[in-house]
């Protein structure tokens, strides 16, 4: 069989199709970025109408992971998603507290979800700089509460809770929480998301001399 | 706030709203467990007009996890999205090869895809029954020629890499293979999608005594 085998022109390939097919838009250059590495993870144009990026989103993601920060993160599934190794050349690193055993204790003995308990464990590590939250709105609700009791304060909260109850609502509700964000308004969303944001910022990374 | 924070309410709250947005559509009853969960995981319906089963893929895909078989997964994401509890009660297990130095460096030497080298790797273990590709098509096609060479015989391949470069035509060659499918037709798939396939199936098996 004939077939494309080489990794690199696959890609390149596959971004050449999308940019083509979302034509002009008038996105940024980062901006487009993040949204055609959406499209790549999920092959579902919608993504390009409902991405919403604050203002400052970019520049503070970028400024964060370039100080090395760690990135919280709410499933396996965006940890195994994110490129460890380019994270890594940056100094910075990946937590998920949603599968340790205090988190299970807290939400067993609070009647909350292990995603609400592990927000909260997270809260006392101030070199979170990072939110990526790709499953559980009640995660995105809790870091909302959060923010606003000033007990953390995010440089960028990626919000993509996929889902049918509270994902479209936890949403909107974190990006009235005054830092800056990246959402998918609406129900859709999900951990390859979310790993695809975290990777087209660190792909737009400048290089480290 | 409030907003619903006991994981089981939301995810059968969830269930009702895309049986109910479903409609009447005529799926057998785990087709349809599949296809929901393949929805709850995407938030998108579309994947109810793009699922395909082989008419005998339910039942090799229960019998084979019901006998402790190995499931083959091109991505650490699918790993890490499968109910790993559920499959260890059956006595099953996950291998994925992609990230051995083995694959690095056949796929360096014979200048293929890592996910190809992978898959002929994987060729060598008769205990695989399930592969569940999520990511490269290069896997897919390697693996059609594999079945038709006669050196592997899967009980079921969950053929659903997303993408833009090959992805829908390797999913219309594994249809071909003559062993039983369950494909994504087009486009659209991905890691998400290929652990919600394993996951539905293992929900579906009946309890052990």
């Amino acid at each position: 069989m004939d077939f494309v085998k080489d990794p690199r022109l696959i890609e390149q390939g596959s971004f050449e199709i999308i940019s083509r097919e979302l034509g002009e838009r008038g996105f940024g250059h980062i901006e487009g970025n993040i949204i055609k590495r959406i499209i790549h993870t999920t092959a579902d144009f919608e993504y390009a109408d409902i991405t919403q990026l604050h203002p400052q989103a970019i520049e503070a993601g970028m400024r964060a992971l370039g100080s090395g920060c760690k990135i919280y993160t709410d499933t396996q599934m965006i940890m195994s998603g994110i490129n460890k190794r380019k994270l890594g050349e940056l100094g910075g690193s990946i937590v998920n507290m949603v599968h340790e055993p205090e988190a299970a204790s807290i939400a067993s003995s609070e009647g909350i979800t292990r995603s609400m308990a592990a927000m909260r464990m997270a809260a006392g590590d101030e070199s979170i700089k990072i939110f990526a939250i790709g499953n559980a709105p009640t995660a995105l609700f809790t870091l909302k509460s959060l923010i606003e009791e000033g007990i953390v304060r995010p440089e960028l909260v990626i919000g993509v809770p996929v889902g049918f109850v509270g994902a479209a609502e936890s949403k909107e509700e974190i990006k009235k929480a005054g830092v800056p964000y990246i959402v998918t308004r609406g129900r859709k969303g999900g951990s390859t998301v979310a790993a695809a944001i975290v990777n087209a910022l660190l792909y737009s990374m400048p290089e480290k001399l």
